[in-house]
């Protein structure tokens, strides 16, 4: 079993009421792949610049991510983001992106990360995840998330690659945006009408909700009382997500699917309560699974017993 | 068992993308009742004018909803108000209220009201609430509605009456705004502080929160691919919840809290599927049976089974 995923890696500035970071490790492909980490092998593809070093490198290979492909481009700056959050939480402005090296990627995958059997196409230029997924062609599951910005700026090019995918993965604002369709069931009906067999609305500190053939299922965000910084939280919950379903070795039914969507929402829920990597590059498996049990112990309910 | 409910009896108009009433029925205390109604006995509180006629009247009397606290205010004119939603439903726009009888209302109950063993004071002013209140002394549960207005403009008030109630059902915005606090666990632990023992956060689509000392719970909205008018959704839901717990014989604990938050989400979502009562008024018990199983096994997952 092992997982592809290609997507930005990045340094990012982040200010919430809570504090800020000035220049920390981040990107959609690093969140992605920590959390994935937990549960298969993982290969991030993406550039970086010379002031990518080693203490980078160390975070995610303490987590045991494979970082032959990350390509390093002599003279280039990373991808860098500066953002910062109101005391809502839910309300981000970002305030700078500087593209650096990714202005100028084209993707070229080792054979290793080609035979992945998943392949996650996080949020970049959706001609550059089509190139990415024509190379993975034996994937047994792949997806991908994208963003209001090319569903404006490449609809054609984003359709054509989300008609390639099995998962479509991405906030409920742009589902409906992609399609017209202001009522979310009726949207997501009609992305998989495109291609996809499962689609994810990503709904903030709602949750996430999942629409496949065999019906529905949603789960909340779990409940914490200490958030500190949301970025990378729907990176952390598609690693959870992909990481999870990449070990099952049988099918990968809607009974499976489902708990890689309780999966997805613990590994987001650790992502914001510190700053950046800072909390899921220390967590634990241990520590995953019991709060899966309490997610599960939270969403539970029985009818009525017949009197 | 036997539920009172104190709030508005209303005529409503309604514009949203799929059509339009001038002049239905509506208001808080009749959503509510509708809703309960299939769960126990409901009696409905509050003054209606010489406009209310035998054909409002027949809605609530073909449901089983007990009319005799309906002040009929001789002269009066109904409690008014017109919205409109727009192509994203979630977003609605108050045109006009006029309250007409209700700017005089003075709650009298009846000795069969005041006996009830559940009690809902749905958002009116406060200090009408805590009247209301003050003469169900004997209720085994009582819960409260409000909204931004009485935050801003009677807040004293509304945290007397809220220190009065076991279970405050409010939206997510409100607890926040009440608080002052932007974490929503948070802001449900300082609303406990104030007195009630649970607290419900409508999240519109997204469903509904449930906050107690036991813990949290969480359920979606129910999704549908058909929503026509959101009106009256969150007094349809408090009314499957209440009416649902009035019935209870037993302990009302977090099992049965939850199973209520099954029935409200239920009730709420029959609601909006049209305009007003239209789809209350003629729903079956075993049609709301069949939803509930059917959110059940939506928001069901099993944990891993050990390889």
């Amino acid at each position: 079993m092992s997982l592809t995923v290609v997507g930005s890696i990045a340094f990012d500035a982040v200010k919430t009421p809570f504090g800020e970071r000035e220049r920390m490790l981040g990107g959609a492909a690093v969140h992605f792949s920590l959390a994935a980490s937990f549960f298969t092998e993982v290969r991030p593809v993406g550039p970086v610049g010379d002031d990518f070093g080693p203490e980078q490198f160390e975070v995610l290979e303490k987590r045991g991510v494979l970082c032959d492909d990350i390509e390093r481009v002599p003279g280039g700056r990373s991808f860098f983001w500066r953002g910062r959050y109101e005391y809502d939480l839910n309300v981000a402005h970002t305030e700078d992106t500087q593209l650096g090296v990714f202005a100028e990627f084209e993707p070229k995958l080792s054979p290793a990360s080609q035979e992945a059997d998943t392949l996650f196409l996080a949020n970049i230029q959706p001609d550059l995840q089509r190139q990415v997924r024509a190379q993975c062609g034996s994937a047994r599951l792949s997806g991908l998330d994208s963003m209001n910005l090319w569903i404006e700026t490449a609809k054609d090019s984003l359709t054509a690659a989300i008609a390639e995918v099995d998962c479509l993965v991405v906030n409920d604002a742009e589902i409906r945006m992609l399609t017209g369709e202001s009522n979310l069931a009726r949207a997501a009906r009609a992305v998989m009408a495109m291609g996809p067999r499962a689609v994810i609305a990503k709904q903030g500190e709602y949750g996430a909700a999942l629409f496949t053939e065999g019906g529905f299922f949603a789960l909340p965000g779990f409940p914490l009382e200490d958030v500190r910084d949301p970025t990378g939280a729907g990176d952390s919950f598609a690693g959870g997500f992909f990481g999870y379903l990449d070990g099952v070795e049988g099918e990968l039914d809607d009974a499976e699917l489902r708990r890689a969507m309780g999966y997805g929402t613990v590994l987001a829920s650790f992502n914001v309560e510190e700053f950046g990597t800072e909390r899921v590059s220390r967590l634990t498996r241990e520590e995953i699974d019991e709060r899966f049990e309490q997610l599960r112990s939270m969403t539970q309910f029985e009818g009525r017993v017949a009197s």
